[in-house]
């Protein structure tokens, strides 16, 4: 029976150690990214597929979320499993979307269309599964500022409501017209909307000249509404954003360290012995446990952690510097043992020669980055000029040789390991960026002879190469390097905001197919098909969006739809890709059907509610995020624990 | 002799309250505002004035200037009056603008035309006289944020030229088109600015679509750009801002709390006795001498402070709590004395009678408030209804009536100097409003109805008023009043950015008349002249700018100007504005005269500059502003000086 349990124990380890098995998460993300990938195929699709190929994928990766979960379950006890929304969250996107499976392939089958409305669904899976737990946070972030964010939110749109209300007073009865010869603020809800989108600036100076050709005063009205409800409310939310997510942060910190603190004490609970007076860690069992936790760490960092535990070298450690060796751990102690090369080590002749050590000396010395720098700057003029001078063409591969040699001379004069060691960022950036550039270029110049063909994507990616190797530049300069180096440190953050945009912009892109898709048609610039001017549309005949050629932005496949999305947030011109556009097309298509009116307004409420969701909620949380990340490095300092180790560093020499 | 000094001294002393007096400032502060007003009668005019009137207007000016800065001489002594560079601005400007005004005048008598640079130096008067010492602090800030912003905007700038040469070799070989029809991205200068603006988001798709057209992979690109250089960039330039700011802001503080306490251990060390082991003030000095600094506060007040400074009663204060007194003094103890109602006073049979009574306890209902509310909706609608209509004009003065009412009963059942203290904003508000709807009301009705003529400004202000009315509802949800009044508390720091924003709109308002006056013109709608739709500009025939009718757009006056400006701020469409228009007008007319590179050129560093200094520096710092006021808000606990004061005011019950 013992026998029975410890092995049904080992078991659960196994399964359990399985479950957090790199490959099986990888796998997972690989699934999920497979599921939100479908709506390329998926119609109205980019690379048309076969209902019956996209479907099967699916309810493969259906299997696969399904199998995932049943592995959880198994690992975790049963009331923990079923108390967590996210199980549940899964298990019904599950239901639902093999639900919605079924009855769209029944309807296809009969030939009627429907709409595969469970795809909105889908990045459910990306939030829910326990690897993404940056992304969750987010949301729980968000959910916490809702509150608050709505109050000023209905104080904001109250403002909007009091100004459109003084606009209908004031230029209604003035028989003003717009650009297109339209009645000017005549209608209550279309000045509400005019002026909300006048809040993201996208109509800017469009919505006031009629009012500033009759009178100059006029414009007073739409500065002050500017001032008060894009610079005031938009800072307001800014703030109410930033506040909250500081707060959250400083309480989920205050959590961590709290957790961390308690499980040290119930550790050092278990290893005390008395000594004296005071409860104690004695030094062998400490080393066992360093051990233990940390294999990797080599035994004069262990030694130094010791010395750092145990300043007076008593020969046991007390309960307040046994808690600080989490924090002991987290640091890394850069072992700065100077390595000798692998050329000296090899052949010690040659490398200590005189020309040898002549090389070596010259690439250390100031000089040869300030020689390299000249050289990119050359190299960016050249790749200013014109591309078809064979001359110049001939300098790419003097460049890159260039590039190639100065490698070859870093590694020849620095340690390797050194010199790509994990911390330098540049090495690695460098080093790749010319490699790429190197097979590239081959690659193309080979296409090239050996058909005449030019490969456009292959030149294309040559091109960006050859610029991102001037990037290098600026890490010559120290201040630049600060700046740079914050940059990068935000990346992470970065993409755990990237998974919250793709979330945000799939369901939006999804309902916004299901709406749109097909009202507006791209047509090539020599194309003959009818309506090729009017995006296909005749209610798009002489429109501002024809005449400015935006056919392409529309909803008729994901990518587009991505496009139009970004555009959106980018807010310029969202009214007049979609208010003149969409509205005008669904005012010319629904008027036969006579929902002209409710459509026109939920058209325009899919962007209000898209602005509100993008721009002022999470773009204000980017921002946050940026301001959050500066702030710190600005007020980095060396915490206590790091301050420990470096003095008993210089103490020890 | 010793009693010439006297009168020396005296008279010094005179000379010191004079020059401090508010009606001196008052005046410098009007002198300064006809001075900048002048540019409103300047050629080019809104309104013209001859020359002579404008200049000797100026000269009038210049004096007064001169006169008080003699003054401010007087009462200062000699070495800080010269070592300070505000008197040494001053006194340049006078005398530039005067030598300024005489050559032009000389050229003006000889019909030489030039141009009135000195213009651009009147700001520096609002910025140099001492009153203004706040517009003054903020360009300390942004003197200090100078050369980290630099750095950043650098890197950035960096940014944008790598991008521009990845444009120039990806889409400059392709043949694509712009909408006009122009190649697309073959000019390495036109790509930079063209990126330049899509930070700015102003061209955001027209710069894309192209290349969108082409292939969507491109978007990539322009996403990547935008992510990068919009987004990225700018919030570091926020982050920047507001970190300075915000350390700025602490040192200030930091001195004035230092300087603070340092006077009162100064003023503790005259009035010190000995009271046994330690130093301390005497409660009989400790009164005469908050009488003597504070003379307005009752003797409880003062009774209060003295119990908070001496809390076991001793009859002395020490030195900590007496360099406590100038907090102690700043809080402000509403002394919540119940007075009796003048009604009461006069006649209280009737105030007291039960009708009377019954009216109060009616008007101090809950329900009397959600009546209001109700009627103030009710209100709305009619104001959005049409006027023409004789029921709802009827229905304007019952409203009015009912206001009126509503503020009578209320000042009937409170103390009428309780209800309009300092304090209470809101009821400020609403009666000021009310009496202000009734005065411009009655106003309108007698003008109608005595010579059948409706004057416009005197409609549009009682519309204005009516509608302010609706605000109150605000102020019945409790949430929604702490939020506008952390926006009320910011008006003061607002005015302060009014002035700042004031000083560098003037001053790009003057440079852009000498640049661009006269370029553009605007005619009615029904013009004739030659040329009336191409702005009168025959380089803008069929431009956009011209189709979408921006003519008004224009810098050929002050006000025009500022509206270009603030159009320029809120960015969107100025690479509509400026770019295709003046750049091409500029380009038309200097062609001829072969400048037509450089001017073109020159005009867009002109925009360039402007978004720099009001987008990148300045209306970060209003956002910085507005968020730290928020975030002071939010973080608002009473201090300890305040709970020291209300623990005494329990503790005495």
């Amino acid at each position: 029976y013992a026998h029975n349990q410890k092995s049904t124990f080992m078991q659960e380890q196994r399964l359990y150690y399985l479950y957090n098995h790199w490959t099986m998460q990888a796998a997972t993300y690989f699934f999920i990214f497979v599921d939100l990938f479908l709506a390329v195929f998926e119609d109205p699709a980019v690379y048309p597929l076969p209902f019956l190929a996209t479907s099967l994928v699916e309810v493969l990766c259906l299997l696969v979320f399904f199998g995932r979960l049943v592995h959880f379950a198994k690992v975790t006890p049963r009331n923990v499993f079923w108390k967590d929304t996210k199980n549940i969250c899964i298990m019904i996107a599950i239901l639902v979307t093999l639900i919605d499976l079924i009855i769209y392939g029944a309807l296809k089958i009969s030939n009627v269309n429907s709409i595969r409305w469970s795809r909105f669904l889908r990045p459910i899976f990306l939030i829910n599964f326990a690897e993404s737990r940056q992304i969750r946070r987010v949301f729980r972030s968000i959910r916490n500022t809702l509150p608050e964010i709505t109050y000023v939110f209905l104080l904001f749109m109250f403002s909007v409501l009091m100004f459109s209300l003084m606009a209908l007073k004031l230029f209604g009865d003035r028989n003003l017209r717009t650009v297109e010869g339209s009645p000017y603020f005549t209608n209550y809800l279309e000045i509400v909307f005019d002026l909300y989108v006048l809040v993201t600036t996208a109509n800017s100076p469009d919505v006031m000249m009629p009012a500033f050709d009759f009178s100059w005063w006029y414009s007073l009205f739409f500065i002050t509404y500017v001032v008060i409800n894009t610079y005031l409310f938009m800072s307001v939310f800014l703030a109410v954003v930033y506040n909250n997510y500081r707060k959250h942060l400083k309480n989920e910190i205050r959590k961590l360290a709290y957790m961390k603190r308690h499980k040290m004490v119930e550790a050092f609970n278990i290893l005390k012995v008395k000594e004296g007076t005071e409860f104690v860690v004695k030094e062998a069992q400490w080393k066992q446990l360093v051990k233990l936790v940390a294999p990797d760490i080599s035994t004069s960092h262990r030694e130094l952690l010791l010395r750092v535990s145990d300043e007076e070298q008593k020969g046991y450690v007390d309960k307040k510097s046994f808690v600080r060796l989490a924090d002991l751990l987290n640091i890394q102690v850069i072992a700065m043992r100077i390595q000798t090369h692998p050329l000296e080590h090899w052949m010690p002749h040659v490398y200590n020669s005189a020309v040898s050590l002549f090389i070596r000396s010259m690439v250390q010395h100031k000089g040869f980055v300030w020689t390299y720098d000249v050289i990119i700057l050359i190299n960016a003029v050249f790749i200013a000029l014109d591309e078809e001078n064979p001359l110049i063409s001939y300098a790419e591969w003097v460049f890159l040789s260039l590039y190639i040699i100065e490698i070859l001379l870093k590694v020849y004069t620095y340690e390797p390991r050194a010199f790509f060691s994990k911390t330098q960022f540049w090495n690695w950036f460098d080093t790749s960026i010319i490699i790429a550039a190197l097979i590239a270029t081959i690659l193309n110049t080979s296409l090239k002879s050996a058909s005449q063909y030019n490969s456009q994507q292959v030149l294309d990616i040559v091109f960006i190469l050859r610029v991102l190797r001037l990037i290098r530049i600026v890490d010559s300069i120290q201040r630049f390097r600060v700046i740079m180096n914050t940059l990068i440190n935000i990346v992470p953050t970065m993409l755990t905001f990237g998974g919250l945009a793709l979330v945000v912009y799939y369901m939006f892109a999804i309902i916004g197919m299901e709406l749109f898709q097909g009202k507006i048609q791209f047509f090539s610039r020599n194309s003959t098909a009818h309506h090729a001017r009017e995006c296909g549309n005749p209610a798009l005949k002489d429109s501002l969006f024809a005449r400015a050629k935006y056919c392409k932005n529309n909803f008729n496949d994901i990518t587009s739809s991505f496009v139009v999305l970004m555009e959106l947030t980018v807010v310029n011109q969202w009214h007049d890709i979609l208010s003149v556009s969409i509205t005008q097309v669904l005012n010319f298509i629904l008027l036969a059907n006579g929902f002209a009116l409710v459509t026109h307004q939920a058209a325009k409420l899919y962007f209000i509610a898209f602005h509100v969701v993008v721009v002022i909620m999470i773009i204000n949380i980017l921002i946050a995020f940026i301001l959050e990340a500066f702030f710190v490095e600005y007020s980095l300092e060396k915490s206590e624990v790091e301050t420990a180790i470096e003095r008993k560093i210089q103490e020890l020499g």
